[in-house]
C-alpha cells in the first residue's frame, strides 16, 4: 500500500533545515509554522510546504500602541470586598490586582463608569457617596452603612496582553518589552489593524497561511499582585469591554449597560452561571463586530492570494465559531489544541470553514522534553483519547506546537509521532466525508445550546476541576461514541420541542448552574414540553442535579420523570423505603466496579418503580424508571473512563428503547469500540487502551466473532466480506 | 457512707409482687408505675412507694369517642404529586396513606376547606375546576393543565391513635380496639375531658401522681398503606388541626389559615424548615390553648390532692416547655426518655417544674433482653452518654420503663443498674442545686432559639439521620461540656443582639433549614448586629453552611467573618490559593483523626490569614480566623465522639479569646472531663469511656496531677485538699 503523506503542520525554528526536512520526510508534513517565540528561516520558508505565520492583530505593535494609549483594551473588575467598620470606608480597590496588568481607567469618568454596591443588600451606592483617590488607587465611600460589605466595580486598562504575560512570567522573559493590547473597535486601532495586515501581507509573500492568533479580544485572564493567575476563564468576555464598546451597545441595544452586567458579583458571567439578558445582548452585540471586522480582515488576505485559518483561542472572543456570525467571516480554518475527544470535536464539528487543524499534545517544551520524562506516554495517552472522537469526526489535519529541536532529542517521540500520522492518514483517507453509523441521537440540553458545542464545564482549557469533571466526563465519552450528538438549549425547547429526531435527552450539571438549568426550571412552558415527550416516548437522562430548582416541594423539578429527588433536609420526616437494587439492570451489564466522580448525596428513589441500579450510603447513584412510554435514567455523576462511556452508551440505548439495537454493532470489551461506515461497507475495531485486549465483536447480520487486538490497534475490515 | 436510697421509679406488673419488691430494694426505687399494656395490682399499690398511673386525656375512651365521631382528631394531608396528561385529571389523594388510620373529612365542604394547587405553577386551582368523588376517595379536577403536576390538600380523620396504632402493630395486638383520638377543643370532648378526670381521680385513690401520656394532640405520625411508618415528626402540629381549631384561629389571629400553611408543600412545616409567619402563629395558638386546657387539669389533679406530671412525648404537642406559657399550667414534673446527652438536657433543663424525670434505656421489651443479647451493653453505653450531662444539670429522678418481669431474668442488668442507681444518688446528693464551674458561655444561634432548646437536628426521638448526625453532636457534646448554653434565635438577636454575657454564637446546619438559617441571612440587621458584635471580640462557631444563602456573590453571607467561603460552581474561574494546613493548632491539639461526619466539599479559606486546620480533597474542613477583635471557627461537620467533643471545647475556648482559661480546669486525656462545683468546692474526675484511661488533671491552682480511673469511673476530690 502506497504510504500517504500530508496533512500534517510542524512548528519550525532558526538553524533547523536539515533536521526540519528530515522530520517532514519521517512525519509526512507539508506545512511549517512559527510560534510565539521562533521565527522561520527564509530557506525553511522555501521549502515545498505550506508556511503557516502566526498574525497577531491587536498585540505585538507596541510603536502603535503606545502612541495611543486612550485605545489600550479594557476591562470591568471588581475590588475585593470590604466591610464597613464606620461610616467611611476606604476601598484599595487594586488589592490583589496586578499592576503591571491593570491600570484604572481614570480618562473616564468613574461617576459614570464605574459602580459602587453595597453586598449587603445588593443597592448600588449613589454616586455623590463617593470619590475616587487617584493618588492611592483608592475610592472612599463617605456615607456608608456600619457592618455593611462593600464592593467597588471599576473600569480598567489591561495594559499587558495576557498570553505573552503568562509567555513572559514563565518563561522569564525580563526585559522583553510587555505587548499592549489595544481596542480595534476604537478609530486609530481599526485604522491601524487594517493597513498593518495589507504592508504585513506584502511584506511576507512565503507566507501561504495567516494563522491569526487571534483577533481582537483575549478571554479573560487576570493574574494577581504575586504575578499569578487570579481569574481564568477561557469563555470569558470580560476584556471585550470599553466606553467605546458599552456607547456602541446603547446605541445598537437601546440600553445601556451596568458594571453590574459584566462584573456580575465577582462571577463575571461565567459559563456556569445562567446568563442574563443583559449578557447575551452584550455577547450578541460583541459577536456582530467580531464578525463583521474578521470579515474585513479576510478579505485582506483573500485578495493577497492566502488563506485565513483562525487560532481558537487566545483572542477568540466573540468569534463562537457554533455562533450565530460566524459563518459570515468568511474564514477558511480553525486550528485548536486538542486536549482530548471534545476539544478534538469542538474543533472537528465547526461548520462553515474549508478544513480544521489540531495541535496535538505534547507541545514540545522542555517541561516534558526533558531528560526525566518520556514524552511518548502523553502522546499516547492524547492520541488514544483523541482518537476515539477522530473516529466519528475526523479533523482534516494534525499539528504539533513549540520547539521542533527539542522533540528531536527523543528518538522513540519521533518514531511514535511518524506512527500517529501515518494512522492519521489512514484513517482519514478512509472515512473522510463518510458518515459513521450511529443508533440514536442525543441531545445536551442546558441553557446555551448550540453555541456551547463541545464546550460545557469548561473553564481553562485543559485544566481539571473537581466541580466539573463529573460532568465534563459525559461529553468526553459521546466524543468517541456511535451516536448523533447536538446540543440544544431551554429556548429551543420552549420554543420548537424537542427536536423531531432525537431520541435522548441529558441535563447534566449542578444546581444552579447554566448546565443544570436553576432558575429556568421555573418555566411551566419548558417543564411541559419535556414531561409531553418523554410520556410518548422520549428518553431523558439526568446527571448530577439534573432539572434541579427548590420549589413547590420539588428539587428536581422533574422528579416525576426521573423517578428520583434529593434530600435538602425538608422532608427528613418522609420516610424513604426504597433502596433495594437491581442487579442485573441493562444499563450496568459492561460495569465491573461503578465510579461516579463526586458522586451525589441524599438522592433517592420516590417510586417503587423505580429501578435502582446503584445504591450507596450517600444515597441512590444510578437509577431509571418509566414515564408513560418513554423512560428516563438518573446517573450521580459521569467523569470519563471507559466503562463509564459504556454506561453512558447503554443508558441512551435503554432509555430510548432501543436496547437490542445496542448489539448491530458492538464490542463486548468495554476497552474495545467498533466504528461502522455503511457508505463504504467498513467498520474499525478499535483498541481505545495501551494494552493488549480481546473482544466479541457483534456484527450487523446478527454473528459475533472474537478478536485479540494489540495495544492501541486499529482493526479495519470490510463487512461485504462474509466470514 | 451510708447508703443512699430513692429517686428512682420502677415500672412493675401484675403477678409480680415479691420480685418488685426486691428489685425496688436493690435499687431503692421509691416509686411504681404502670405502661401502656401494663397495670399494678392493688397490693403493689400498697408498697412504700409512689404510684404513678398513666392517664391518656384524649384516647382510650372509645366508648365515648364513638358517640361524637365528629369530634375526631383531624389533621391536613397532601396527596402524592399527580401529572395531567389531558386537561381531567383523577387524583385518588389516599394513595399511599393507611386507610385504618385516615379518613377524609366530607362532613365539612371540600371546596372550603380543602385545597388543589398547581405545583409546576404554584397556583391553586379555583374550587369550581374540581369535584371531590366520595365513592372511590379521589378528585377530579376538570380543568388541568395538560404536563402540570397537582397535589390535593385535604381535611382528613385521624381514627387511630398513632401511639397505640404503633404498639398495636408492632406487637401484632389483633382484635384489641384501635384507640380514637378525639379534639379536646370541641364541645363533648372538653367536657368528657374533665368530667373523667374527676371521675378516675376519685376512683384511682392509691394514685399518687398521674402520669398524662400526654395531653391534646400527638405529634405527627402517620403510616403508609402497607400500615408501615410513612412520616414522622416529632415536632409536628399536623395533627392538632380540626375545622373547629382553624375556625378558633381565624378568630384569634384575625386571619384564615390555608391549608397549604399547614401542609407546606408536604414538608409539614418540619423544624428544619424557616418557619412562616402563619405557623409561627399557629404554633401559639395551639400553644396558648394547650396551656390554658392543661392548667385546668392540673388544677383538678391538685384538688384531688395529687401530683401532675406530664410526659415528654407523644400527645405532647403545643405544650412546648421551653415555650412562652408552659409555666401556666403548673405542672409539677415532667418525664423523658433519655437517649443521650441532649435529651437529658431537654428534660433536665426544663423551668417551672418542680422535679424532672429521665426514663432511661433499655426498655425492658424482648427485643433487648432475650437470651442472644447482653442488655449491660446497652445500659452501659446509655448511662456513660447521659452521665456528662447529668453532671452539669442532673434529673431529679431516673426510672425505666418495660416489663420488670424481662429484666429480673438477666442478673448481671439488676446488678449494673443497681451500680447506676446508687451513682446518680450520688451524683444527685452532691450537686444538685449547685452551679457548676463554666468557662464560658455559648449560644446556639437559628431560627427557632429558646423554643427549641436541645431540641435541634431531631426529628423523631433518637432516630439516626445522615443528614442530621454532623449537627447533632454539636449539642450532644455540649451537653457534657463545662459551659452555659443558651438557644437564641435571630429575631433575639435582630431585636435585643447578642446578649451581654454570650463569648461565642455557633451557627450550625446545612444551608436553607431553620438551623443555618436560609433567607433570613438576607436580613441586613442580622448580618450587621453579628458583625459588630465578632469585630468588637466575639466568637462565632459556623459548622456546615454557616449563614448560608446565595446572594450578591456571597453563599456564606458572613464569609467575612468565618474567612472561608463554599464554592457552587459559579467561581471556578477564580483561583483557591490557599491549601495550606498549621498543623499545630490550639483547636486541634487533642486530636489524633479528624472526623467531620458528612463533612463539606468545596469549602475554601478565602484569605491567606485564615488558619487552615484540616483540608481534604472535599475542601476545606477546620479553619479559624480573626475578624477585628473578635475570632471564627469553620468545622465541616461534628458528629458527636470524645475527641469532637474536645475539639468544638477547644474551639469555643479559642473562638472566645480565652485558650489560657482552658487549662483552668482540665483533663488531657480527651475520653475524661472534669466537673467542678466551685460551691462545695468539689471536683468530679470522669471517665467517659468504658475502657481503664489515665489522664492529667489541671486544677484551678495551676498544679496538675496524674490519675488513672477504672472504666466509667468518677472520682471525686475536695479542693480544698492541697496535694
Amino acid at each position: 500500500m502506497k504510504k500517504l503523506t500530508g496533512r500534517v503542520t510542524l512548528p519550525s525554528q532558526q538553524n533547523f533545515l536539515e533536521e526540519t526536512k528530515e522530520l517532514m520526510d519521517r512525519w509526512g508534513a507539508d506545512a511549517l509554522r512559527d510560534s510565539d517565540g521562533t521565527k522561520l528561516d527564509e530557506e525553511i520558508k522555501q521549502l515545498d510546504a505550506k508556511i503557516y505565520t502566526t498574525y497577531f492583530v491587536a498585540r505585538s505593535h507596541n510603536d502603535f500602541a503606545k502612541q495611543h494609549p486612550e485605545e489600550m483594551q479594557q476591562l470591568y473588575l471588581m475590588s475585593q470586598y470590604n466591610t464597613a467598620i464606620d461610616t467611611e470606608l476606604e476601598v484599595s480597590f487594586l488589592t490583589g490586582y496586578f499592576e503591571e496588568q491593570i491600570q484604572p481607567d481614570y480618562l473616564h469618568d468613574p461617576k459614570k463608569w464605574w459602580e459602587v454596591i453595597d453586598r449587603t443588600t445588593g443597592e448600588v451606592v449613589p454616586a455623590n457617596h463617593w470619590i475616587v483617590k487617584k493618588e492611592t488607587n483608592s475610592l472612599l465611600i463617605f456615607k456608608a452603612k456600619p457592618w455593611h460589605e462593600y464592593t467597588v466595580s471599576f473600569l480598567a486598562f489591561m495594559k499587558w496582553d495576557p498570553t505573552q504575560m503568562y509567555n513572559h512570567i514563565t518563561n522569564d522573559w525580563r526585559d522583553k518589552p510587555h505587548e499592549i493590547p489595544f481596542d480595534v473597535r476604537q478609530p486609530h486601532s481599526k485604522q491601524f489593524m487594517r493597513n498593518y495586515l495589507k504592508t504585513w501581507l506584502a511584506e511576507n509573500p512565503a507566507t501561504d497561511v495567516v494563522r491569526f492568533t487571534t483577533f481582537f479580544y483575549h478571554f479573560t485572564l487576570v493574574f494577581n499582585n504575586l504575578g499569578k493567575e487570579k481569574f481564568v476563564d477561557w469563555f470569558g468576555y470580560g476584556a471585550s469591554v470599553s466606553v467605546a464598546a458599552l456607547e456602541a451597545f446603547e446605541k445598537e441595544k437601546g440600553y445601556r449597560l451596568r458594571p453590574e452586567d459584566i462584573v456580575d458579583k465577582g462571577y463575571y458571567n461565567s459559563t456556569f452561571r445562567i446568563p442574563s439578558r443583559a449578557y447575551l445582548d452584550y455577547m450578541d452585540f460583541i459577536q456582530r463586530f467580531v464578525a463583521k471586522e474578521v470579515k474585513e480582515l479576510v478579505e485582506i488576505v483573500h485578495a493577497s492570494g492566502k488563506e485565513s485559518m483562525m487560532f481558537l483561542g487566545d483572542n477568540w472572543i466573540g468569534t463562537e465559531p457554533y455562533g450565530a456570525y460566524f459563518k459570515e467571516t468568511g474564514m477558511d480554518a480553525v486550528v485548536g489544541s486538542v486536549g482530548d475527544g471534545a476539544t478534538l470535536r469542538m474543533i472537528s464539528d465547526i461548520p462553515d470553514v474549508k478544513y480544521t487543524e489540531g495541535r496535538f499534545l505534547p507541545y514540545f517544551f522542555p517541561d516534558t522534553f526533558h531528560d526525566k520524562n518520556n514524552p511518548v506516554i502523553e502522546a499516547n495517552s492524547n492520541w488514544l483519547t483523541a482518537r476515539r472522537a477522530l473516529m466519528r469526526k475526523p479533523l482534516d489535519r494534525i499539528g504539533y506546537g513549540g520547539y521542533l529541536s527539542l522533540a528531536y532529542k527523543f528518538p522513540d517521540f519521533v518514531a511514535y509521532v511518524e506512527k500517529i500520522t501515518d494512522e492519521f492518514r489512514e484513517i482519514y483517507d478512509t472515512i473522510n466525508g463518510v458518515k459513521p453509523y450511529t443508533g440514536l441521537k442525543v441531545a445536551i440540553l442546558n441553557t446555551w445550546g448550540r453555541i456551547r458545542t463541545w464546550q460545557t464545564h469548561m473553564v481553562a482549557h485543559g485544566k481539571w476541576y473537581k466541580q466539573a469533571y463529573s460532568y465534563q466526563g459525559v461529553l468526553e465519552a459521546l466524543s468517541g461514541s456511535a451516536v448523533d450528538v447536538d446540543f440544544i438549549s431551554f429556548d429551543d425547547v420552549i420554543q420548537h420541542g424537542v427536536p423531531k429526531d432525537v431520541d435522548v435527552l441529558i441535563n447534566a450539571g449542578d444546581a444552579g448552574t447554566a448546565f443544570s438549568g436553576g432558575e429556568r426550571w421555573k418555566e411551566e412552558d419548558l417543564l411541559s414540553v419535556i414531561r409531553e415527550w418523554v410520556y410518548h416516548g422520549g428518553g431523558f437522562i439526568g446527571i448530577g442535579e439534573p432539572t434541579a430548582y427548590h420549589r413547590e416541594g420539588r428539587y428536581f423539578q422533574l422528579a416525576d420523570v426521573l423517578g428520583v429527588e434529593k434530600e435538602l433536609g425538608f422532608s427528613l420526616s418522609t420516610n424513604k423505603y426504597f433502596t433495594e437494587k437491581n442487579e442485573s439492570h441493562f444499563i450496568s451489564q459492561d460495569i465491573q466496579a461503578f465510579d461516579f466522580g463526586e458522586g451525589m448525596k441524599n438522592v433517592y428513589a420516590l417510586r417503587e418503580v423505580t429501578d435502582i441500579i446503584e445504591h450507596t450510603n450517600e444515597g441512590l447513584q444510578l437509577a431509571s424508571t418509566a414515564f408513560g412510554k418513554g423512560r428516563s435514567v438518573y446517573i450521580a455523576g459521569l467523569p470519563y473512563s471507559h466503562e463509564n462511556t459504556r454506561l453512558l452508551l447503554r443508558a441512551m440505548y435503554y432509555a430510548a428503547h432501543k436496547e437490542m439495537a445496542l448489539y448491530k454493532w458492538h464490542t463486548s470489551n468495554v476497552h474495545c469500540e467498533i466504528h461502522v461506515y455503511p457508505e463504504i461497507k467498513k467498520f474499525a475495531v478499535v483498541n481505545n487502551s495501551n494494552v493488549q485486549q480481546v473482544t466479541d465483536v457483534y456484527i450487523e447480520n446478527g454473528e459475533k466473532y472474537q478478536v485479540r487486538l494489540e495495544a492501541s490497534e486499529i482493526k479495519w475490515e470490510d463487512y461485504t466480506n462474509e466470514r
